[in-house]
């Protein structure tokens, strides 16, 4: 007896730490003035054809039992693009928060699930250049602080950067988007690794390869923005001057945010999905390993976005573009980190919110109880009781001891007498007449 | 291009309605002491299979694309049964609030779709009677009466009556499930249809079905309890005596609780789904056609629930028994119902919480505006400004009079010089420096 592979139950404890997180991620993306919308899990599977490369292998078909194909999300992204074609919306701020579908290798102890959440935030329109995507990483960098996670990174790069970098390499076009998902496994694996798939499996030629090693493990801040667009093959490629221009620009006002010390142009980071277009980003968590080791090792991506200004088009039938940038927070690695957490401090917390347990210490007393936590109930007080004609005064408290009732209204023969009800402070065991 | 049959999608009109309709129902759920629990939209097929009797037809099932089978959840209480089986947890009071999947005929006008929401509260664990039961009659008049629906009643039955009933009417016991979902059909034909379905396709014989009319078209209250407890027939059946007695019982404790006005005695209720075993209820609006016809039209089933103490049993190996009751809120015809009346009403919802727009009413001025709202989102305050370098004044206090934000905080060269903000209300266009 189990759920399936993949996937998990939360119990109550775990429901309770996992709203805890929702409602801290969801109050920045309001305080950022997001509107929330919510599409169906179902979509039609030829919405989500084409849209996601390799992976379009994970996505989850629905079995054909007469009517439409169907399939479940893969993500929120493409969802948010067919809603804003659909309704011909070209300016938009939503957030939404909802559960995802893939058939991937499941990981559950690294937090990676065949059903999991996403929460994503994004802006929709033609906008002056760099403000809404600079804001995407303001979130970011919000959330993870909030949460305080302990020490982050978020890597930044341009996927036109990236392609300038290719081009000027020598690679042709058509290898630009398997180049591209090569690079993007530089975080896990070492360059060496990495050029002998470029060469070996995406047929590129050594020369390029090492061309491309020695622009894809650079990274730093303004300083590498100012060398590049002095670089005397990019700046004469006209994709990457783009994009280093308004490299430039989103540190001008990353600047103003004030949160440039947690980030890094990182001309490693690629991302795997075919539909960025321009800045794309990355938030991973630094854990020092040891105090004497200076390097900080990273645990891996907790955030993630980039602007996707085509995507909206592909479902359009005259292909009208709605620029879009976006982040998504990886609501379950950051989920198992405090959960790991909450376990090591041996805090336990409540999974329910009752105020107070309607008690009586005798017997034929039900009728009181009923009597008043229905009162209660009525006046908007969270009450409990057990569901016993005639429980023990002791097993009362002691269920307001196990699950954190602070309060016990108890009604005796004599408070019913006098008409009051004795109000009981459980830790403390003071008692008053009311 | 088009969501799936039968699914819809929530723009943030109907997003901001649904997230205050579902926190009314979580808090009233909160109030009465029930845990969070989620389990997957996934579940394994077999888990599902014999659930549902007719219905099982409606289940969704993934095509199997290697590994296990899976299909969506049809409803939120088996797979809280699977979750106590498979934990062994004998007691247990839980909401949860999430989407089901059923393969139905969509009539979306009256709120039925395909994937919607469902909001369930139940009760697992062995208590005295009716004592659980009464609390989810209790939480379904608390939500209905919030939510100021209009006048509702909740109808009450037993399975144990109507099992009964079909025993002394000399009903064979392999024909109890037939009867029971057509008498379930009383709501929306009349008894001679019902009847001649009996008869025809059921295969009862005519004079069995006249004497099951006889009792299943009685409703009424405590008197009607009273009087079947004389019935010589009905008295004399183990079943139907129990039933009696427990519904003696709970009409008792509804009385204390202060909500038999809106109880109804009917035993005409059956309710579709087979693993019911005892106290079944639904709830139903009332709406007065015409002032001047007395009689109420039902609009529609917005509650409904029951005990099923059988449920968790066929998925424990040594069929331990965990009985429980609960109660399921009709979420989308109650969405549907608020959503038409806030038409009417003509009033609009906010779908941002914005509290204020940073402003700015000379050019040049971005990098103000970006380290202002930087310092408002770190202090907590929900801010928004134009993703334009240039704005018009007048376009910045259109956007707050259309999104309804509020106050605009501006900074102008002169506010620059002098180190202040201008505070304007733009309802009353006063404004302060600050």
């Amino acid at each position: 007896l189990r759920p399936g592979q993949g996937t998990r139950d939360h119990p109550p404890a775990q429901a309770a730490l996992r709203e805890r997180l929702l409602s801290a991620v969801v109050s920045c993306f309001k305080r950022h003035g997001a509107a929330a919308i919510d599409t169906p899990v179902l979509e039609l599977r030829e919405t989500l054809m084409g849209k996601y490369g390799e992976d379009t292998k994970l996505i989850y078909e629905l079995q054909d039992q007469g009517g439409e194909l169907l399939a479940l999300r893969y993500d929120l992204t493409v969802p948010f693009a067919r809603y804003l074609a659909m309704n011909k919306v070209t300016n938009m701020k939503r957030y939404h928060v909802a559960k995802v579908y893939r058939r991937d290798n499941p990981a559950t102890t690294r937090g990676r699930y065949r059903e999991f959440y996403q929460c994503d935030f994004d802006i929709a329109g033609q906008f002056d250049p760099m403000i809404p995507d600079a804001e995407c990483l303001k979130i970011v960098h919000e959330i993870l602080s909030d949460l305080q996670l302990g020490d982050f990174v978020i890597k930044v790069n341009d996927r036109r950067i990236l392609n300038g970098v290719f081009a000027v390499c020598g690679v042709p076009e058509s290898k630009f988007i398997p180049a591209c998902s090569t690079v993007d496994k530089l975080d896990k694996a070492p360059w060496e690794e990495v050029r002998s798939e470029m060469v070996g499996e995406k047929g590129l030629s050594p020369e390029a390869a090492d061309r491309i090693g020695e622009y894809v493990q650079l990274h730093g801040g303004l300083e590498l923005i100012e060398r590049l667009l002095q670089d005397p093959q990019l700046s004469q490629n006209k994709l990457a001057k783009e994009g280093l221009g308004d490299m430039k620009l989103l540190f001008e006002y990353l600047t103003l945010f004030g949160i440039t010390g947690k980030i890094s142009f990182d001309l490693s980071l690629a991302r795997g999905l075919d539909y960025y277009t321009g800045v794309i980003f990355e938030a991973v968590l630094l854990q020092q390993e040891n105090e004497h080791v200076e390097e900080a090792v990273s645990v891996g991506s907790v955030a993630g976005g980039g602007r996707y200004d085509g995507l909206v088009g592909m479902f359009d039938p005259k292909g009208r573009k709605v620029p879009c940038v976006g982040v998504s927070i990886g609501i379950e690695r950051i989920f198992s980190i405090l959960e790991q957490r909450l376990e090591a401090s041996g805090e336990k917390l409540r999974t329910t919110e009752t105020q107070v347990l309607v008690a009586t210490p005798q017997k034929h007393l039900l009728p009181a109880r009923l009597k008043l936590i229905s009162e209660l109930w009525d006046a908007g007080i969270k009450a409990e009781m057990l569901y016993k004609k005639d429980p023990k005064l002791l097993k009362q408290l002691q269920y307001c001891e196990d699950t954190g009732i602070p309060l016990a209204a108890i009604v005796g023969e004599q408070e019913l007498a006098d008409g009051v009800v004795k109000l009981r402070d459980v830790a403390t065991r003071e008692e008053v007449r009311m």
